[in-house]
């Protein structure tokens, strides 16, 4: 029925937000709560609990199917819990139960945030009709999700596309994760502003010390604030060339704050690009900037339910 | 049927392999040449018609109903093209096309060596059984291919799991294929060989240079030789995490001659695999060498057919 509804979660570190979405995407209803990231579980599930409160209130709740979560990670969809970094009451939290309850017993599917970002963008962004694609979100950290045969691959467990935590430098620097060299530990925005400042680099009369400021920084010519982010570009073509040649995708997406750089990113990325997907069969892999906002987490959380058509909802429109 | 055969075919730079097979791996007939690796394209190609011609001979081809190639790489199934990198003469050739010809008009199913050999291990080897799983070559290179959800993972071009060239050093040893600090340029053989010689390694009187003769020192504890194996396994370690990282896999098996090196590379390669897959779902990874044999290739590339279930082929057995 083309009047079913998902009611969707986005759970970040920063914010829990919800929706009620149809089967073209568009949101219904929507609600928000800041996370109470520092304090205990009980409190965390409380605010998403007020979120979906507001949205089973709606008169439109009757047309919901499914719930789809996207969560912030790691999360475990096989035992349907999340421990979410950023977020330290909750380790191995059942969340899928615990959302299940209170939505009296709906079908709940839950994805990482870099799965339900690249389901978004596969939806309506820049992935829209490759069949094979990976996406990411390059910003305080650096998370991804695959495409792969038209369909979204988020792995037995949802955190499939784990590009951040790959190492592309088996010597390199520690990365809290526990490995080294990591793309994250090279690429994301801190790592990006560190490199910058440790390099000589100084913030302007404004105190900005984020990757923005080194952004503007390398525009107007800074050669420290140019290389790195130079050198950030260099280990993004090289996750996105290995991701390449373990998986055959044709288009890299990339999305979140550091991508708003622009091509003070895109260009030494095109670049390094040509010099480490070298083998034939990757040579022609291109680059694009996300297309889908703000409500890419809530959207894709709703059309990983959609294109997966568990019991009970209808592949609407998707 | 039960009584459907698969006709295969393993292309290498030493030897062309053919042989009928049937629903349940077995191989009822078979045919071999040595591969004019170094003559023209055309001479290449009437090599693979004299096993083919062989095959067709056979009281058993009425049987075969499909072919499948396992060729070494690059190949392009979108194409039907063959680019080995060991036979010059066979650049973009169109081996599906004549293979089609000489077969009275079969279909033919293309596949890199490494997705052949990954799909005699899901079928018969150590990778049975496992839905999500990267199956290795470390020999004279380094190859590879993926099961994902169940199924094998070609990819688009029949490429994928080509863990070889993908970089886990961005800044280190230039690799033939272009790239810098590929696992292949760290971990195949002859480059555990060149660390070892390099570092002071000396042959014994036979002579012998290989990895193999690297191998045997390593075991009676030869401080160069063992850390050079060490190096090895480090570089495939971060290339295991990586492709668990990104795809979700829950065992990596590893067979070829370097494979056969056991103990020397194998316990240094699950200690370094503690330190790069470290995020919560990858380590349950497993490492398992694998079981399938030189037969590999052949079955393999039956497995490829018969588990896609292409027109005019019955799953039989699989």
């Amino acid at each position: 029925m083309h009047t079913d509804l998902v009611a969707a979660l986005d759970i970040g570190g920063t914010k829990i937000a919800g929706a009620l979405v149809d089967g073209a995407g568009r949101i219904l209803v929507r609600a928000q709560r800041a996370t109470p990231a520092r304090q205990d579980g009980d409190t965390v599930m409380r605010a998403v609990q007020e979120v979906l409160g507001e949205l089973t209130a709606s008169p439109l709740w009757g047309r919901a199917r499914a719930v789809g979560i996207g969560s912030a990670g790691p999360v475990d969809a096989t035992a349907g819990t999340v421990s979410p970094v950023n977020v330290p009451g909750w380790r191995d939290y059942p969340l899928v139960r615990r959302v299940r309850a209170v939505t009296g017993g709906l079908p709940v599917e839950l994805i990482g945030d870099g799965v339900a970002i690249t389901a978004a963008e596969h939806w309506q962004g820049a992935a829209r009709g490759h069949a094979n694609a990976l996406c990411m979100v390059v910003s305080t950290g650096v998370g991804g999700g695959l495409v792969l045969n038209g369909r979204l691959h988020p792995g037995p467990t949802g955190n499939a596309g784990h590009i951040g935590h790959i190492s592309v430098d088996l010597d390199g620097d520690p990365c809290p994760c526990g490995a080294r060299g990591c793309v994250e530990r090279i690429a994301s925005g801190p790592n990006i502003a560190r490199r910058a400042l440790e390099g000589g680099w100084r913030p302007g009369p404004d105190g900005d010390r984020s990757a923005v400021a080194v952004a503007a920084a390398a525009r107007r010519g800074d050669p420290v604030a140019r290389a790195s982010f130079e050198r950030a570009a260099r280990a993004l073509a090289a996750g996105i060339a290995a991701t390449a040649t373990l998986v055959e995708i044709d288009i890299a997406v990339i999305g979140g704050g550091v991508a708003k750089a622009g091509e003070v990113l895109f260009t030494p990325l095109r670049k390094a690009l040509t010099e480490y997907a070298t083998l034939s069969f990757v040579q022609r892999l291109v680059v694009a900037p996300a297309r889908t906002g703000t409500d890419a987490g809530l959207v894709g959380a709703a059309a990983a339910v959609l294109t997966r058509t568990p019991a009970g909802v209808t592949a609407a429109g998707v």
